[in-house]
C-alpha cells in the first residue's frame, strides 16, 4: 500500500475519534443530565489521549516523508499539506506537556467560572498563570518548528499561514476608520427609537426552523436544539447540529441572530467534500473562513430589510422596520457577544493587542484588569463595573486559546467581500426578498464549501473573490448599511 | 504495579469505550438525524474494533494469571472472576471471526427488516444461514474453552453459569401449570369488559415522569426520551437514560408499561457500585437479574390496584379498576412484546426450544416457519397470518443472540421471589398506596443493585431471597393475582 494511503487510514481513525469527541461535547451541552459531567470529562480525556497517541506515532512522520515522494493528485497533495500541518502542531506538544495542558485548561476553566462568580481576579490568576506558562512553552516549540513568531505559530492553528503583521495593517486601518464612523452612525441613529418585541419562544423556534429550511439547511442531516451558549458542530457532512438560545423579549438579537449565525456555520459543514470524508482536507478551512460563513448568513442575508420582508409574508409577528432597527442599533455594550456589528471589531482588536502583549511578556497577568479598564474607557467611554463585564467576560483564554480572537473580525471582513463579489453577478436583495437562496448558496458551495481546506485560507479568498482580506470593501459595506 | 491493578487500568479503558458506544447507540435511537446513519455505523464499528483489540492483547492473559496469585479482597476477586469470564468469551472469537460476525449481523439485521416488509422468508434465510453458521462456530469454540454444552456456552454470556438443564426443569413445570391456569383465568375474566383509555400524550409523559420520580429515578443522573422501541441504557451510574413510546389510545399497555419497565432497569443501573466504576464487577449481574428488576417494578409495583390508586390521587385521568383490568387482561396475542403476563412465558418457552434445536442441528432454518406455526397453533389456538406475526417478529436471532430469550421468564420468576421475600417484612401494598417506595428500593439496593456482579446470578438469588429460581413462588403469585 502506498504511504499516502496508509496515512489516509490513520487519519480516518483520527477523524472517527474526533467525531466521537464532538458527539460527546454536543451531548455535554445539549442532552446530558448534570450528574453525568465527570463521566463526560473522562470520556473526552480518553478520546483526546487516543488521538494524541495516534499522532505521536513515530511511523507517521516516515509515512509523510515517503508520501511526499509519491505521485499524488491535487486533492491528495492538499491533504498531505494538512496532515503535515496537523502533525507539526500536535507533535510539538509531547505527551507529558499535553497531559499537563489538558489538566491546566480544565482547572483554569472552572476557576474562570468561580472568579466571575466571586468577582475575584486572584482566583483566576492562580490557575491562569501556570496555563499561560504552558502556552508560552507550546508557542516557543511551535515557533521553532514552524519557523514563525510565537504569536503566528499559535494563530496558525486557527487560520493557516495568517501573519500578525498583516493583521496589524488591517486593524490599524480599522482603528483609523471606526471612531469617526461610529460617531456618525450614532448621530444618525439618534432619533431612532428601539422597542422590544415579545415573541413566544415556541413561535421563535418556528421562525428559526423556517429560516433554516429556507436557507437550505438539510434537516435530514442535522438538528436544531437549545443550549446555554449557541454553537454548531459537525460530526460529518451528514450529521451537523446547531443550538440556539431564546428569551421571550429578545427575539431579534438572541433567538434569530443565533439561528442565522449557526446556520451559516452548519451549511458550510453540510457542504464539505464528502468524497474525502475523515481526511483533514475535507475539514473547513480554519476559523476565519468559518466565521465568514456564519457572518455572511447572519449579517448580509439575515440583518437585511429584504429578509425581514420575506419573514413578514409568513409570520404576522414580524415588524420589518422595527426589527431591522433593533438589529442594526449601534450602542456601547461592554460585552463582546452582545455588541453590535459596528463596535464589535473594537472588542476584537483590544483582545488581540492584549493577548499578543501577554504572550510576548510585555504585560503581566496581574495587569489585565487595569489594562482592560483603560481600553474600555478609551473605546467605549466607560470602565466595566465588574470582571464579568470586563476582562473575564470571555472563556477563550481560560481554555488556552490565544490567536483565536482576530478570526472574528477577519471573518467579518471576508464576509463583506463575498457579498460584494456576489453582487456583481446576482441581484441579492431580490433573491432574499423572494426566498430564492439557491443561487447564493450554490456559489458558496462551489467556491468555498466544497473545497474543504484544499486551499489555504488566503488562496481560498483569492480564488473565490479575487483578493486576500480587503478592509476597504468592509468599510464600504458598513458605510452603505449604516450611513446611507 | 500489581498485575491486578494493571488489569483495572485496561478495563477502565474498555469501560470508557463501552460507555462511548452506549452514547452512540442512544444517539442513534433518540437524537440522530436519519442521514447520520452510516457515520454512526462507522463510529460503532470503530469502537467495537478498539475494544476487541484491547481484549485480544496477549499480555492480558499473563496479567490475569499473575493476578490470581496476588492477595486480593473479595471485590477484587469477584472482579477478576468477571474479567476472566469476559476474556474467555471475547477471546474465543478471533479478530477474523469477529469481523465476519459483525458484518453478518449487520447484513442479517437489514435482511430481517426486508423479509418482514415483503413477508418473504427466503430473504431472511440467505443472510441468517451464514450468520447461524458463524454462531455455531463461536458456540463450539466457547463450549470447549468453557467446558460447557454449546447452548450453555452461549447462555453464559447473558446469565453467568446458568444451565439449560435447570431451565428445562423450570420450563417443564411451567408447561404443566400454564394451560389449565390460562383457561381458568380466561373463564374468570370472561365477563370483564376492557375499554380503551384515551390520554393525550403530553399527559402520559407527565404521569410517566411522576412515576419515575416517585419510584426514585434520579433525573439529575438520567433522562427520559422517546424512541421507536423503548429501552434503557447506562453510561455509568451517573448517566442512565430510558425511552418510552406513546400512543394516545394505549396508555396502560404502552406508555405506562414502558416507563415502569425501563425505570426498573434504570434504577438498577443508577444504584450499581460507583466505587468500582468501569470495572466489570460494577456492571449488572446479567440479563436474568436485569429483567427481574424491570419486571418487579412493572408487574409487582406498577400493575397493582394500589399503584393505580396512588396515581388517581394525582391525576384525574386514572380509572383504577378500568385500567387495572386492561393491564391484567389475558388474551391470545401472537406477538411476544404485546403479550400479557400470563401467556408471555409460552412465547419464551417456544423460542427457547426452537433456538436450542437450531443450534444442535435438530432443525433447519427452512423448517422455522412451519415449526413456528405448529407451536402457535398448539399454544395460542391459531397460526400467525404472516411472518411479522410469526417467526420474524423478534430481532434477537438476526442479531445472533441465541441464549437470550429464556432470561425474560427467568427474570419474571425471580421478580416474584423478590416480591414474596419483601412481603415477609414489609406491607408492600400499603407502601405503594402511600407512594412510600423508599423501603422497597432500599432493600433492592442493598441486596441486589449495590452488589453489581460481585456474586454470580445464582448466588445473588440465594443471598437475597434465600433460594435459586423457584417456579412455585411464581405460580403462587400468578394464582393470587389472577384467580383470587
Amino acid at each position: 500500500m502506498k504511504a499516502y494511503n496508509q496515512l489516509e487510514l490513520i487519519f480516518k481513525e483520527i477523524g472517527l475519534i474526533q467525531s466521537l469527541a464532538a458527539l460527546g461535547q454536543w451531548d455535554n451541552s445539549v442532552t446530558m443530565p448534570k450528574g453525568g459531567s465527570n463521566l463526560k470529562q473522562e470520556q473526552l480525556a480518553y478520546l483526546s489521549e487516543l488521538k494524541s497517541h495516534k499522532i505521536h506515532n513515530p511511523q507517521l512522520n516516515d509515512l509523510v516523508a515517503e508520501a511526499e515522494l509519491e505521485s499524488l493528485n491535487d486533492w491528495q497533495v492538499a491533504n498531505l499539506r494538512k496532515i503535515k500541518n496537523i502533525c507539526l502542531h500536535e507533535q510539538a506538544i509531547d505527551s507529558k506537556l499535553a497531559a499537563e495542558l489538558i489538566r491546566a485548561k480544565l482547572k483554569c476553566e472552572s476557576s474562570w467560572v468561580a472568579a466571575r462568580q466571586n468577582n475575584d481576579f486572584k482566583i483566576f490568576t492562580k490557575s491562569f498563570s501556570p496555563l499561560l506558562q504552558l502556552i508560552k512553552e507550546v508557542a516557543q516549540v511551535k515557533a521553532e518548528i514552524l519557523n514563525k513568531t510565537q504569536y503566528n505559530a499559535l494563530l496558525d492553528e486557527y487560520d493557516e499561514n495568517r501573519n500578525s503583521k498583516d493583521i496589524d495593517i488591517i486593524f490599524n486601518q480599522l482603528e483609523d476608520f471606526l471612531p469617526q464612523f461610529i460617531a456618525q452612525v450614532k448621530e444618525k441613529q439618534n432619533n431612532i427609537k428601539v422597542k422590544n418585541f415579545n415573541i413566544p419562544i415556541a413561535k421563535q423556534k418556528e421562525i428559526g426552523r423556517f429560516c433554516m429550511n429556507a436557507l437550505g439547511f438539510d434537516f435530514n442531516r442535522g438538528r436544531l436544539d437549545e443550549s446555554v451558549h449557541p454553537f454548531s458542530t459537525g460530526f460529518s457532512p451528514d450529521d451537523v447540529r446547531i443550538t440556539a438560545r431564546y428569551s421571550e423579549n429578545s427575539f431579534v438579537l438572541e433567538g434569530l441572530a443565533a439561528v442565522l449565525h449557526e446556520t451559516g456555520h452548519a451549511i458550510y459543514e453540510q457542504n464539505l467534500p464528502k468524497e474525502f470524508i475523515w481526511q483533514p482536507v475535507a475539514c473547513a478551512s480554519g476559523m476565519t473562513i468559518h466565521e465568514s460563513q456564519s457572518l455572511f448568513v447572519e449579517r448580509h442575508i439575515g440583518i437585511n430589510k429584504e429578509f425581514f420582508t420575506l419573514l413578514s409574508t409568513k409570520f404576522n409577528e414580524i415588524d420589518v422596520d422595527g426589527m431591522y432597527n433593533v438589529a442594526t442599533k449601534v450602542g456601547e455594550s461592554l460585552i463582546r457577544v452582545e455588541a453590535d456589528e459596528v463596535t464589535y471589531p473594537a472588542h476584537v482588536m483590544m483582545r488581540y493587542k492584549i493577548e499578543k502583549s501577554l504572550l510576548n511578556n510585555e504585560i503581566e497577568i496581574n495587569d489585565l484588569p487595569s489594562i482592560w479598564d483603560q481600553y474600555s474607557l478609551n473605546l467605549f467611554g466607560r470602565k466595566p463595573s465588574n470582571l464579568k463585564e470586563g476582562c473575564l467576560q470571555d472563556i477563550h483564554w481560560s481554555w488556552g486559546a490565544i490567536g483565536y480572537f482576530p478570526t472574528y473580525t477577519l471573518g467579518a471582513i471576508f464576509a463583506s467581500q463575498i457579498n460584494a463579489c456576489l453582487k456583481t453577478s446576482l441581484d441579492i436583495n431580490e433573491l432574499i426578498k423572494s426566498g430564492n437562496f439557491a443561487p447564493i448558496f450554490s456559489w458558496l458551495k462551489q467556491n468555498i464549501h466544497s473545497l474543504g481546506s484544499k486551499l489555504t485560507p488566503s488562496d481560498l479568498m483569492l480564488n473565490s473573490v479575487g483578493s486576500d482580506l480587503n478592509v476597504k470593501i468592509y468599510q464600504e459595506y458598513l458605510i452603505k448599511k449604516y450611513l446611507e
